[in-house]
């Protein structure tokens, strides 16, 4: 059952790893979104191991992990034989649904359609963080909230107008896009330009590995910031350019069977 | 020197009197806009004690005010024999004539082209402020000036939204409609509105009297608001019904000569 030694293998993982604290539960989560996603998938004991120990990540962290995450509703578990097996439960599945278009999307969103809701100083406020709730909004400062999409009728106490043009100060770039935010994507900028082509015979497990580290990575970035066209963007915003290395390196690396990955490599 | 007496004139001065705090050199500035704004008009002292005594001010409060206004750099007096005549400084012309398109204005403006400029928590509001002096803008709230016409563009520390359509909150209503400000527009309006058609025969002082206290009422009421069209109005807001009755009202007393004010009545 051991893995083939693959010196290529080894230092792209390497490279990827996060060097910020890696939760486990969280990268059991990325790799249940892109490999287990579909109702019926399973991943058995075994391949998890195979994919996640790589990572530097041992067998004991990921029992707990999927301990808590059984706990949380995110996970089932069940026995096969002398093996078990592992799948989303139906919450796990929405959730993991429910960001999967903004994680994959190819070509970033420019929604248009911007509105401004502003509150009332005081008063008002708590109705804006009702709004800031949802997923097409954010916060300019404490009293006013930008969104896109059709102006909501029922704020009665908010000002709502509708914009046609915004010019972006650097303050709001960098509230929207904050410096922990920018050094993680050009850190991961960074890590991913580095990667040479994928080599030939790769094991699916390996695929797997890699899947789950860049989906993980992109996943901790795109995620936390706004889907917001490129006038909001710092200068130095990578995001977008981490989105195309994402697609590139995930095209050269498709998605592997689940049930290859308990083959074990000739 | 004696008016005739007019039982609908005095009544009308009665009605048009402002119920709050009178103060003197506000209507005398009021008078001069009205009467005497264009170079080179004066007014003798004669003139002046007929068209502000009968309001129930006496001569010797007409000379506090006269002396302030001279202080304060607005008036100039000079002899013309034994006749004092009073008149607009450069300073009293330019302050008088800056207000008077708004004061004038018949139909009231409905400014399109709105902009929101929205500043950062805290640090932002000093450039704001500086926004806030323009008069073209009103406060919406702590971080938010709403104001019409082209977008600047040299504040880079403010987001600027061109708006395209507005909805206003009543607490906004309320706040650039304030109550005393309403109260006191449906107090003009509630006075305007019993005033029966001037009859004939009326002095040409007694016209400055009426014009004066017609003016100066309106002048406190349209210049503490800002041009704003309709849906930015209170439901209860009677400052077009004024500017109607206001100009219903000066067409039937049109301005008299300024020579004629000095004509002792037949």
């Amino acid at each position: 059952m051991n893995e083939q030694r693959n010196p290529w293998f080894e230092t792209t993982v390497q490279q990827l790893n996060d060097p910020q604290n890696q939760r486990v539960w969280s990268v059991i989560v990325s790799l249940f979104g892109d490999l287990a996603q579909q109702k019926g998938a399973q991943v058995s004991g075994g391949a998890l191991t195979r994919i996640i120990t790589p990572m530097g990540i041992k067998p004991e962290a990921i029992r707990v992990a999927l301990h808590r995450l059984r706990k949380d509703g995110w996970i089932e578990s069940a026995r096969s034989g002398r093996a078990s097996v592992h799948y989303l439960t139906e919450y796990g599945r929405s959730q993991s649904a429910a960001v999967s278009p903004r994680i994959y999307e190819r070509r970033a969103a420019t929604p248009g359609n911007w509105h401004l809701l502003i509150a009332q100083d005081g008063a008002g406020q708590a109705t804006l963080d009702e709004v800031l709730l949802l997923s097409n909004y954010v916060a300019v400062n404490r009293t006013t909230a930008l969104g896109h999409g059709p102006v909501p009728r029922s704020l009665d106490d908010l000002m709502a107008a509708e914009v046609s043009r915004i010019a972006v100060p650097g303050w709001l770039k960098a509230r929207l896009f904050p410096e922990p935010l920018r050094d993680a994507c050009a850190a991961l900028q960074h890590d991913l330009a580095r990667i040479p082509p994928p080599p030939a015979g790769l094991t699916p497990a390996q695929t797997g590995t890699l899947r789950t580290l860049i989906v993980h990575r992109w996943r901790r970035v795109v995620l936390r910031h706004p889907d917001l066209p490129p006038s909001f963007h710092p200068a130095d915003w990578a995001g977008e350019t981490c989105r195309d290395l994402v697609f590139q390196l995930l095209d050269q690396l498709p998605l592997p069977e689940l049930s290859a990955l308990d083959t074990p490599p000739e």
